[in-house]
Order: C-alpha cells, then sequence, then structure tokens
C-alpha cells in the first residue's frame, strides 16, 4: 500500500517510473511478485526490474525470511519487532540506487513510514537522509539521486485517504506478513493496514480471514 | 589482493573473521569463489557467506557484468572507467552490513583504495564515512558499526609490502577482470597489481598472459 502510493504521487508530479520489485525470501513473495505486476501494470512504467535477494534466507535473523521464527500476532509492540529484516532497507535503496544510476534518473522513490509503523529503524527518514547523502558520494558525479519519501511523516488513516485522492487501486496491495490467500488479520502489518482504514472510515477491500 | 589483506589485518587486530563472498555475475566469478575459499581456509573463520547477486547481470551498466561492453586494455585513464559497476560497493556494504547485525559485530572491514586505483567513486573514503553514518542510523540502536578501511589510503605498492608484512597468501589472491586460468595483465587491475608489485620489487606470484 506504501510503495503503490508513492508511486502514484511521483508519477502524479511528472515522473516517468522504473519500478523494482524485490523478492527476497519472504513469506509472502509469490503475493507480493503478482501484487507488483498488477500494479505496476496499472500505473504504467518505463520499465520495470524483478530483483531476487535470496540471500536474505542465507541472513534469515527475521520473522519474515525464517520459517523457525513465527510472526507475532498479539498486536504492536514498542521497540524493534521480530519481523524486522536486517537492513532490508539499506539493501533495497542500494540496489534501486544502481537502476537508478543506470538510468539516469533523478529520484529514487520509497514508501517508508516512521511514526505510525512497526518501528523499523530502516525506516527513520535521518537514515534516510544519511543514506542519500552516501549514495551520492559512493556514486558517479553526474548522478544526483533525491531520495523521496513522501509518506515518511504521514499516519496508515492519512495513507488510506491520499490513496483514495489519487484513485491508487488499493484492492490490488497486499500487506500481511502471513498469508497469501486471505489476509490474516492478525499480524503487526495487517493490525496498522485495517487500523489506518477504520480511523479513515473507509472499507478495506481486500480480504482477510480475521477482522479484529 | 586489496580485500585479503584488509582481512589479515582484522584479524591481526584481534577479530574473529566473519567472511562474505559475493558472486556478482562477474566474468572472473567462478576464479573468485575458488580463490574466496582458499584464502578463507588459510585465514581461519568463524563463519562464511557465499552471496549470490545475480541481478547485476539484469543492471548490467558494466564491462565487468555486461559481456557486450570490452574490458579496456589500454591503460588506466582519467575518469570513472567502463569497469564501474554501478553502486556496488555500497551494494557490498549493505549487505554485508545485514550479516554483521545478524552476528553482532563491532566492525566490518573492506578493502578499498581511493587514490592508486581506477577512479571508482564507492571506493572514495567520504563514502565510507557517509555510509557508515546511514548504516548505524538504519539498523537496530544496539548495532553499532565501525566501517574499516584500512588501505584506503595506501598505494598498490605499499598493499604489496604490508601483505608480505603479514604473511598474507598472495599467490591465492586474484585481481584480472577478464581472465579465470592466467591473469591478462592488461586489465586496468592487473596493471595496477604489476606496478604495485614492480615497484615494491617483489615479483608476484601468479600466472600472467603477458607481461608488459
Amino acid at each position: 500500500m506504501d510503495s503503490t502510493l508513492s508511486a502514484w504521487m511521483m508519477k502524479a508530479q511528472g515522473f516517468d517510473i522504473v519500478a523494482v520489485h524485490f523478492n527476497y525470501g519472504q513469506r509472502t513473495e509469490a503475493k507480493e511478485l503478482d501484487a507488483y505486476r498488477k500494479i505496476t501494470q496499472e500505473l504504467g512504467v518505463i520499465d520495470s526490474y524483478e530483483i531476487d535477494l535470496d540471500f536474505f534466507k542465507q541472513i534469515g535473523a527475521s520473522a519474515l525470511t525464517d520459517k523457525n521464527i513465527d510472526v507475532p500476532t498479539g498486536g504492536v509492540e514498542e521497540g524493534v519487532p521480530s519481523t524486522y529484516v536486517p537492513f532490508r532497507n539499506g539493501i533495497f535503496l542500494s540496489t534501486a540506487s544502481a537502476v537508478a544510476e543506470k538510468h539516469g534518473a533523478s529520484a529514487l522513490s520509497i514508501g517508508v513510514v516512521e511514526e505510525d509503523s512497526s518501528g523499523y529503524p530502516d525506516c527513520r527518514e535521518n537514515f534516510i537522509d544519511a543514506f542519500e547523502r552516501a549514495v551520492n558520494l559512493g556514486t558517479k558525479d553526474e548522478t544526483n539521486l533525491k531520495i523521496e519519501r513522501p509518506l515518511v511523516h504521514l499516519k496508515k488513516s492519512e495513507i488510506v485517504k491520499e490513496a483514495l485522492q489519487y484513485s491508487v487501486p488499493l484492492h490490488l496491495t497486499w500487506s500481511c506478513y502471513s498469508n497469501e490467500e486471505a489476509a490474516c488479520g492478525v499480524c503487526d502489518s495487517c493490525r496498522l493496514r485495517l487500523n489506518g482504514f477504520m480511523i479513515a472510515g473507509i472499507e478495506d477491500p481486500i480480504k482477510y480471514e480475521t477482522r479484529l
């Protein structure tokens, strides 16, 4: 939902979009890839990269990439949860930066949300700022990438409302950490999403196993 | 040669080593993997990751990862050469940082060389500094990684001398961009290496097709 809205916002600003998707051995890999393909087809992109990062399974250390660690279902807690994937967004941003440099892009957009989220360190705006500085020092002098993070200070309910504003196909988006058929409704990501829809006063169009 | 010396220097400082190798679709992938295995066996490591980054071939845009772009053999020139792989070290560092965070490591070492090199932007010390800041903001609060770059200000001849000092098995290292049997001797990497040995007054123990 977040990446999708962020792509729609960039397109509305007039950018041509080169879309980048990551398969990283997450539990819902197949579902997310399917969602990506439908979403980018609806958005209209000038190029698309489906990138396999199988090594995330080798590293593990997260409930999303190691099936021996259960996805928590008891509600969002304080601190960094077990679904945190070590430096995931750093790896995503580095890889997308290489794609961006190849295409001579001027901006790279990521749907990170800082406050109203699971407390992942790689979703903080100060990290994005520091990464932007690093990538511009570590690439060619003619590469000047602005790392856009249009959702970083939005609440989930604001994301839902903005998504409607931009006619984002929310029915195609997927947030659940666990399931690929009906969303579980109880993982942190489902809870944050459902809560956002509830506060926005809008019905979430996707199917849930449980709605608390 | 550079990564190997940097690993030996870290070990000499008392660090336990978790080694990380990347197969990134480079021309000499098989040879480098073989070298990595022999070198880490000789070094002694507490863990080893062989990580496949096949997507570098999807991105291409470099003579190392796209066989339609020739590896230059005419000598090191000014500017960023065609062997530059977009943000390669950024991707390597991000991935290695995830491994480091998993292991609770306090340092991550990379064998970048700034001045006496091919002019790659991702080998500059200001990039390493900026990346170090980014990774510490984008990982858990308890993760504090120092990015060590012990060779960054050395000349190639100093690297050769230091390597002898530390009894680094130079005969196991590989630098050639093109060949896997005998090093070509004429790509930038062979030229920089041979020149370093020549200035140091030491014979390079590996086999070359051509020695200028």
